[in-house]
């Protein structure tokens, strides 16, 4: 056993810590000029563009994607393999291209960094949620004139995507419970559903809607979904409204929207790995998705310790520093613990992810998307408290940030789910 | 000892119960239509205005207010009593005019019913912060001349008002740290500082703004301060820009402010009570202030319970309804126990403040100060997650109640302030 | 409403108060003088006689008992109403006799001041558990002739008396699952089962045992169960070991007992009530058994308080006495949050149960049963860490009393039955 | 960074598994016969020494003490190293002698195995406090006649020790007010002063009593107190009473003593280090001290977990096993998770202190010594919960391990005051 990090991560980690202190922290109020310049507009900003052009030229680009050889797109094919277990994640995908050769474990510590500022952080490297599960999923069950089409552009940052799950009738975390249907018709699929929470489909640059959806219900419980890939323009999309998180509607990014599919007709091409695949699919998304929302959460309950510290040393009440006073003391000591313990299990989590895999670490992944954005939760809880009424103000992140990881408890099926099911895993132990 | 409401509780209640189900809570979503109707605009929308003409029509008008004679008013010379406590608060103001006369008991249930629709709730009845505070400070400390410009209008609902203490700069619960200058200048105040967190003063009908500052920083430590009355367009006073709330711009009533004051002028006869009395002033109008947000704060979180008890009856996920979930028996459980130990510990508390008085209720302000907003942020926390993504968005009321609620652990001065304050007195006890 | 005590309430706790003090907390260092001297022996100690006189001098004297009258034993024959509402309570007992005469409202701050000195202050008055319980269903549910062998000399703490109910094999809390067997034999019943934490019965002066059995596996599940009068020395009987309650062996009152029937052979008469009774005569015990125990569970955390705030002054660390220390003052603040507000709910709970009766107060009893118990145990731990090691040592109360709060999670059924049906009924509330 | 552990760790891991499986754990109930058997009898019982010449035989003997070379001893004068660290614990100790050469990361996984079974397995391995901590300090800081003296049969198991460091009279946190006094007189010293909480000193085997009190009064704060080496049979030395740990006296291993010391005089070579060097003497012992509780606490806690999963397997209640229990599921579910991340946090404790030394550890070792013990603490709680009145007696485990647990929250200061310190640190991070 060795905690000390292996040479890339020191490094890399290094100049994303550069970066992130050197450009994307001093870019946060420039982005608040540009998004009051243009109320009601959805997507990416200029001062994204700037960041993006600056990290693509250091390398610090596409990091959350394992295979970083030139040729790598060359295996593409091995999408195809029947036998390949879907529960396989991004670590032991074959078939990615151009991502920065990272490991789950070596991502790790660069996500977190990322986290720090959570509208321009992973934007600035092209590892923003929802693109990196989606390149993900194109990377490993595309077909290569898929990844052509969809892929590449997602890569390069000349698109974004947004993933079409939850619906707002059912609880989607019950996947048997999905109403979307998908019919085959000829060549094509007939796609008709309902679907909300489809963050970053506000913006127009979204061009590609990954669409979850049932194409036999009669087919056992984990064998009736399917997954489509729907262009944006595609008759019979809607995009009804924007939603907000708290009052966030998070049109820095594109927000979260509410989508009708009205008999959305697409190629059979379109679709995604095979028939029934829907399910295996959404779960081999689902894993490192959460542990990169973990990591990412993280971050934010490190800068929110780090402004914290600012605020304790700078600010006085009744006599003395915040920082004399032994209720802010015991926060910042139980924050750091809470993170300290955390980050290992995150770490240990993405470590199995790499050495036996996404399903093998499945009950780790259960473990830090309960726990984490929780901790995190209350971390930034606590750090509002310290800032007092700025605390729960745009002039501090604190308050966005905790809506975001307010969200990450519901996200991907509320944490009971995940507890309940970890909880029976345990009592079945030997 | 008896736990029975009286007569008047009971009947006023019941007609705050059927107002509220009859006619605030259908008005929700006609608010929210002429809200996404009037962008960038601050303060009361029509269905408000309509509200409060059926809530008068009916005899609910400025029920916060305990005197309902017709004379009342004439006894408003009382303010100039030079033995008056400041710490007594309104049960005891005898200079109280047009309030519907109820103790602070009787109208601990109204207050609660009028929670479950923060937005409009209070509103319809002219019971809505700050008004209702900064009508009682009029009401108990303001001259006949003073009463007539501002309270009566403000009593008609004709104008609204703001309260300008909180500091951008400052720990402002520690009262020795405002900056805000009031110096004295013939026969006039000017008075130079920077407030926010101005909660209504977005609103251009917020005529007055009543604003805390040091007319002798040399003075003992609470004898520095004084309140003056400003009204909105005198000369130097600038609203710079409303404040969000986790995101939230509350223009549906007046926001929240941050307002710069430049050598503003106004005439001596503006002063509210004497030179030094600014802290007494203060703490007389929190104590009221206080448990009014706790009161409508549990209504909060009964209409939050309200909606769970709905929700989890109607939805399903992995073959049952929510309401046969162990989780969620256990949330709503221990929701209703809290809320039912709170609720009496806030009766108790508006009930001491009836019969000793605010001065005498101050350890249990405190307690309620500090328990009941923390307890329905956990309520609403629960309840959100019942609810899903639908429970952070805008569709339910959860979130924007979450949000105020977890600003009332910091308004007022945050919690720890006041726990460490009830913990001193009880370990003075004998 | 109104929270003043009655005059009743008022002379009575005074009276109590002025006992507790001078008599029952200075007596606690002579019972562990009398307990060191007698190892090895279950019941009473000679201070407790001597406590019990003085008491019963000044009439404090079984206050837990509603009826005083002197010919209250005369109404005894009130337990033959075949139409008595076996969820009504003591309130409604017309059977009692030589009771104080209080209300259960009335009675809960005796029992609160009993609570500070657990091992004494119950005994001191004749209001220990399960002696109290088991004189209010004599009281109730026992004919004359059980009234005077058994009621009587309970009353005139002459003898004691065990509750054999909970069994070793199975979970209690599901009375359906009850093993011992209550078999008809000609005119007698012959009891085989296997019972443990019999509280009090290692005591060779508790000559009843009140046996929980089933008369009728086969009958609806509420009307199965039976109860039986069993005098210690009769056949078959035998008290296996003592148990420990976190390594208390609690002889100074009786402790707790493994128990077997062995073929234990009873006259008919001795049947509490009539046959398929007994679930709904252990449901009357349970609900002022259930308050009584949380009316003493706030009476520690009080003494706990007291202790700390002494503590707090005299000791010192780190430059100044704890009393000075945040998390100190903390720590208190919250105890007495959390006890000023459980109190008034059990306080609203008696009120109900004197009002409206045991049944209809039910959904309040579990509130109480669930809330007091854990908010005691929290309360008990913070007050031993400000005492160090002296605080987990019998030095000083706090352990022990931990130790029994703890045990009230745990008695009655678990809480965790109780949160599901109390959540359960909300759920269903319209 | 590697979570694999090393092959060293894997063997040594297996062969204590086997044997806590094959020898300790039948071995309790052994235990509990002998200790019924002779009451009022203080330290080990026979099956104690069968089992240490098992393990011995085994060759786990002595698994804490670091180096295992046959000459180590050798190095023993090491101790007088002017320069050397106090603070740097037992991975550097130069001096050691026959301990089983493992470091702390690789010992953490056996001691958390020995925690299985707190009475039996340290033991078993010649591992049990206090014992350990002493032979650490005779290892390290003894002069080589002192280790022929003390910590030869200390090695051997044919003599115990007691550490006297807490005072009743003062909090010993803060070592500014011990109040024992060591004089100097001639060749001797001569203490007098008052201990308590001496672990294992009722113990007549406990030939060793390791005293700390100031030889300087008025030096730095630091430098005041000096560490003695007293035999138990010393005039003088008085050993009052034996405390108790919520009800429990421990005899089966030594208890926890009140000891007099009355002008007890020792000659100058029983001076542990220098004089002054008290202070930094028990630093380093507390480091590794500290750890081990932690990691025996994390065994207790997986013990809890597997009785959890028997009974939860195995009871029913309400219609079916406890293991369906939702609320069962979720306390498994949160207790695991809390495990899993607390011991990673220990592990790397362990690691740090390894490779960086104790004194570079010492945040590492506040948090885990903040953070195992009352997360155990819950751990146990719902254990106790699971396994109802069973749970709080001695038929089951919990309730001792319990009382363990939470006195750790007190042992080597009140968690408060790490929990401040860490704090302070965290602020003055940059």
């Amino acid at each position: 056993m060795d905690f000390a990090p292996d040479a890339r991560t020191t490094e890399i980690t290094g100049q994303v810590h550069r970066f992130l202190h050197e450009r994307v922290l001093p870019a946060e109020p420039v982005l608040d000029e540009q998004l009051a310049a243009t109320p009601g507009e959805w997507g990416f900003r200029p001062v994204v563009g700037e960041l993006q052009a600056a990290a693509r030229a250091e390398g610090l680009w596409n990091l959350f994607l394992p295979d970083a050889g030139p040729d790598a797109g060359a295996a593409g094919s091995a999408h195809a393999d029947p036998d390949a277990d879907p529960h396989t994640g991004p670590a032991q995908m074959p078939g990615t291209r151009r991502g920065a050769g990272l490991t789950t474990l070596q991502y790790a510590a660069v996500a977190e960094l990322t986290g720090w500022s959570p509208r321009l952080g992973p934007a600035a490297f092209n590892c923003a949620a929802p693109d990196t599960g989606n390149m993900e999923l194109l990377a490993h069950f595309g077909t290569p004139q898929q990844q052509e089409r969809w892929l590449d552009p997602l890569l390069d940052a000349r698109i974004r995507s947004a993933f079409c799950m939850t619906e707002p009738g059912v609880g989607s975390s019950d996947a048997t419970q999905i109403t979307t249907r998908i019919r085959r018709d000829g060549d094509d699929y007939v796609i008709s559903g309902h679907k909300w929470f489809a963050t970053g489909a506000m913006n127009p640059d979204a061009r590609l809607l990954i669409v979850m959806g049932k194409t036999d219900p009669d087919a056992p419980r984990h064998r009736q979904q399917s997954m489509v890939l729907v262009g944006r323009d595609t008759p019979g999309v809607t995009v009804v409204r924007p939603l907000t998180v708290f009052g966030y509607d998070d049109r820095d990014h594109g927000g979260h929207a509410e989508v009708v599919f009205d008999d959305v007709r697409v190629p059979g091409e379109n679709l995604l790995g095979g028939e029934g695949d829907g399910f295996a699919i959404a779960q081999a998304r689902l894993g490192p998705g959460r542990i990169h929302h973990c990591m990412r959460a993280l971050g934010m309950a490190e800068r929110a310790l780090a402004l914290v510290r600012e605020r304790a040393r700078t600010r006085t009440a009744f006599g003395g520093p915040l920082a004399d006073k032994g209720v802010v003391r015991e926060w910042v000591a139980e924050s750091r613990i809470e993170l300290e313990a955390l980050r290992l299990l995150v770490l240990k989590t993405a470590w199995l992810m790499d050495t036996v895999g996404n399903k093998e670490a499945m009950t780790e992944i259960q473990a830090i998307k309960i726990a984490v954005p929780r901790a995190v939760q209350r971390i930034l809880d606590r750090a509002m408290q310290v800032f007092g009424a700025a605390g729960v103000s745009a002039d501090q992140p604190l308050a966005e940030m905790f809506a975001g990881a307010r969200a990450l408890r519901l996200a991907d099926g509320p944490d009971e789910v995940h507890l309940n099911s970890l909880g029976r895993a345990e009592l079945r132990r030997p």
